[in-house]
Parts: C-alpha cells; structure tokens; sequence
C-alpha cells in the first residue's frame, strides 16, 4: 500500500508518494504558475493526483489515502480551503474538486502548519511528541499546535493564528493587519522594523545604508548582523525578544515536549535558538520551561508534504 | 445513582451529592481549619468522603463516581497532587489516601481551574461548548481549558499557567515569582501596582491616601475606581489593558467559544467585561474574536464541585 502526500505552496505544489513508514517511493513537484484563475490550481491539483495514482496503480503500490497541505485554513466538515493568497479560496471546495479523480480513496485536507508539525511528529525533530507546536515564521507567523497527539482546530478551524499575539503594550494601529507579533518579528517584520530603525536614526552610517531604505528586508538585516552591524543587530536582539516571549507563552499555556522553529526566517535565525530559550526562560512558567526542548525543523521544506502524508495514515486508523 | 462532588479551597472544603443530571441532592461544607498538617487535610477529605458514602446508600442514592477539585495541579497518571498553599502536598497521594473509603468507587482528581470550566460547561455559560476557557482571576490567575470536550492537560498536567504570560516589555525581575500577567493584573497586582503608584505620585491626594499606602488591597482600589477617584480609574484601566491583551492571546491561540471571566475579582469587575472586550478585539485575530463570547462566570463559588461531579460523571462514560 502507499499513502500520497500533497503541499500545495505559493509557487509550487509538492507531491510525495509514501510507504507506511514514511520512506519515500517517489517525489514529483507541479509549478503553480498562475493562481489568478483558483479553479486552475484546484484543476493542477486534481490533474497531478490523477497522474500519480495512474502511476501507483501500474507500479503496484495502490494509494490508500491521501493528505493535501494548504497555504491557509481547512474546514474539515465542509472540505472547502481559505488561502489568502489564491484569489477565488475563500471558500473554495477543494475536497469536492478532486473527488472526481480520487472516488473511494479517503482525502483529508489540512492547514500547512498543522501538516509541519505533523510531519515532525512522525519523522522529524518532535518524533513520538503528544504535545507539541510548529512555530512557523516566514512572510507571516503561524503556529501548528499538537496536543495528545491531535491537531488543535479550535471552534471554527482557525486556531494557532499566534502572528495577533499580543506581546507588547500599548496598542498600535499599525498591528492592524498584522498582529503585534507578526508585525514586529516575521520576516516581512524584521525588513519593516530595520526600515522603521533607519528612517529613525539618521546619525548610522553602518552596512544598511549602501541600499534605498524602501528595499531593505529581513536578508539584508541578516546579513548585517552577521557581520557586526550595530543597527542588524538591534533589529535582531529585538526580534529575539519577541520569539522568546511568544515561545513562553507557548509553554505556559500548553506545556509542550517541544517547540519547532521552522519557517523561512528559521532558516538564518536557527543558530539563535538558544539564546530565545534564555530570552524565554525569564518569562514562562518555571516547571515547565524545564520540560520543554527548543528545537529547529528537521524536514524543513519537506514537513508539510511528510506531514500531508501521515494525515492521510492516520485517517486510516 | 448518584455523584459526588469535592471542592478543596483554602479554608473550606465542599461537597455536593448530585443526580446524573447535575441537581444537587444534599449540599455540605467542612472547615478547613488546619493546614499545617498537609495529612490532615487528606484524612479530612477522606472522612467527609466517608461520611457521604454511609449518607446516600442509607437514603438510596448510590455513588456512583467521585470527582475532586483541587487548589493545584493534579497528576492523574500518579493520582498525586501538588497544593502551592498545603504543607507537604508537594506530590500527596490523595488517590491512594481517600481509596481505602472509596474503594470501587471511581474517583477522578483535577486542578481548580479545570473543574471550574467543566461546572460551566456542564451547568454554566459555557453550556453545551467544546472550546472554552474559564480564566481565573483571583489572588493569583490560571486558566481551565476545554479543547474538544476534554481538558487541555500539556505533557506534564501544567498547561493553563496564564498567570506567566509575556504581555509587557522589557522583562522586570519583578515578574519572577508571579509571571507577568499576573504581576500586573490579578486581585494581588492590582493592590501592588496601587501601591507603586501611591508611591510615585506625591501629587495625588484622593481616596487611596486615607489608608496606609502598604495596607491598600484591590478591594480598595475598585472602591475608589467605583467614585470615580483617578488613580483607582488608571490602576484598574491598565488591568483592562491587561485582561483584554490575555483574552485575545486565548482567542488568536484556541479560537474558543466562550472565555468565561471567574475568580475572586469577577465579582467586582463582571460589569468590565464589555470593555475588556473592547480592548481585546483591538490585538485578537480579527474573525476569531468575533467567533467567541466573554461572559461571566454563572456558578461562581460553585463552579469547582459541580465541575468535580461532572468530572465524575464523564468518568463513567
């Protein structure tokens, strides 16, 4: 038997066709080239599914079920999908659009972050955790939340959104759109802060002021802070600051085996993870923050598509 | 048949014989007049447990599960509990303690918090939710949390810890002991941070200057809030600040139902939850705020035991 894992992203889909144990028979990725027309990407996912069970069924290892990670919210109940960024998804029903080409195989369909920490669960850096969160920090921030083994929905299917985290007082208009959290220390947050920082201080003279301050972003900050920059790094201690009380909220409220940092920006901010453990020591709840391990995404761009995979195990029973 | 409900407080210990449709048979209440021996207290739930079983098979209502709240965390693997308040429950065996009167009886043990988010669940505002929080805010602040129907527990039955949330930066050492949220704005803070205030401000010369500044409790403080005086208004107005910043944080995380205000201080702040509200739509992620209702508690004191019979009720399946 095979399970068939899909990881639909911004500009590619990701498919990954899988044994029971996670090993992989074969990979394939789709370009999502123009999302203008939804119907289209809901057609490319339909088209490629097609093809990879014709695939499995002449090779032998029959697709049992099937798991698709979207860039956004899953309604499980109604199989439709919300992704901010295809036009035509606010309520898109993605599950009844590829049901033509997947008839009996069972689908289920779920949110990338919730697919990231399932994919860790099952083969990455959280393997065996029941309670566990993917803290995913890129263009935005979204948390995948694990608790006794199962992903945590909330009411309406949007639970996890910690990118509105309230962390630092008083209140701005400009976290509106955002969240406090997202707007001070994604990625689009660190170029937005550094462009904050230059406009503001006029007497710095470092490596952030050879490029237009318009087109600042979250490498250039990276990059100068690698290489002492005093501006890189206060932009970065900063974000430290942020990581590490919204890790500790994390830990005071679900008192997690573990925390995955993943996400683009995890990527260059990985060789800081101890020192968000000490940022967020100071705040958490002391007991717990001893039962926690900070840790990096072992599968990295491969989660979300591991993670479709073991979804669609698991809805096998 | 019949349940039995236990609420362990600091200075009372109450019991409650209830039907399986949670109306109350016979109501009980023992003082507990000595903690000094932590043992004590157990041998005092123990009799009381005693004393009710012999009550109901003599009128006929059997006991058919116990439930028993507890000022602390429960560890149900262990069926030990740790009580800040008692001596020696640091990990107590009050499972093993109160067998030898229960014997077949189910008894099942679980923090304060969480058997006051089942009571209203079961029996409160929060009727009929599977996502919900009761956020105790007393003299100190925790928070019980249905995901699903069950219990939020975390990898070590510590989860809730809310009273360490990371609302305010930068970290103070002051926050050590407390945690942040709790520093600020539970029934102590709110004392605390008038009193740091009082001594700030030599200028002001209101109501909170008849009483010795090191002898000003929150009780003062929403007295003079409720006439109006300015420095009770800026003490409690900041507490909003805060309610409203740690509401929206559960709401963004667990896209909750229902956020049932409770603890010594709702009382005389209920009539703040529109404002906390309020301030709360301003950081929450905005479609999930409007997804949830803040109300009072509606069992106030009762909240605990009902929860604890509830608890055993659900014991029974």
């Amino acid at each position: 038997m095979a399970l068939l894992g899909l990881d639909l992203g911004g500009t590619k889909l990701a498919l990954a066709l899988l044994k029971e144990d996670g090993s992989v028979i074969k990979r394939k990725t789709a370009q999502v080239k123009d999302t203008r027309g939804g119907t289209r990407v809901g057609q490319l996912i339909k088209g490629q599914i097609s093809d990879v069970i014709n695939y499995s069924s002449d090779s032998g290892d029959e697709i049992k079920a099937i798991g698709i990670s979207v860039p956004g919210i899953s309604h499980a109940g109604k199989g439709t999908v919300w992704a901010p960024n295809i036009p035509g998804w606010e309520d898109y029903p993605l599950l009844a659009e590829v049901s033509s080409v997947t008839k009996e195989i069972p689908v289920v369909i779920d949110s990338d972050r919730a697919c990231c920490i399932m994919g860790e669960v099952w083969k990455g850096n959280a393997r065996g955790c029941r309670d566990a969160v993917f803290l995913a920090i890129g263009t935005g921030i979204g948390a995948g939340i694990i608790i006794n083994g199962e992903i945590l929905r909330g009411s309406h299917d949007i639970a996890g959104a910690i990118g509105w985290m309230a962390l630092s007082r008083p209140f701005s208009s400009l976290y509106s759109g955002y969240g406090c959290f997202e707007y001070h220390a994604s990625g689009d947050g660190i170029g937005r802060i550094a462009r904050e920082y230059l406009e503001g201080e006029s007497s710095y003279t470092g490596k952030l002021r050879k490029k237009a301050v318009e087109k600042i972003t979250s490498y250039d900050v990276f990059d100068a802070y690698a290489k002492g920059d005093t501006l890189g790094a206060a932009v970065i201690n900063q974000c430290v600051e942020f990581w590490g009380m919204a890790a500790a909220n994390l830990v005071s409220l679900f008192n997690p085996e573990k925390i995955i940092f993943g996400g683009g920006v995890f990527g260059p901010a990985v060789s800081l993870i101890p020192v968000i453990k000490e940022e967020a020591a100071k705040w958490a709840q002391p007991i717990s923050i001893n039962q926690v391990v900070f840790d990096k995404s072992d599968l990295e761009g491969d989660a979300g598509v591991i993670g479709a995979g073991y979804l669609a195990l698991k809805r096998l029973g």
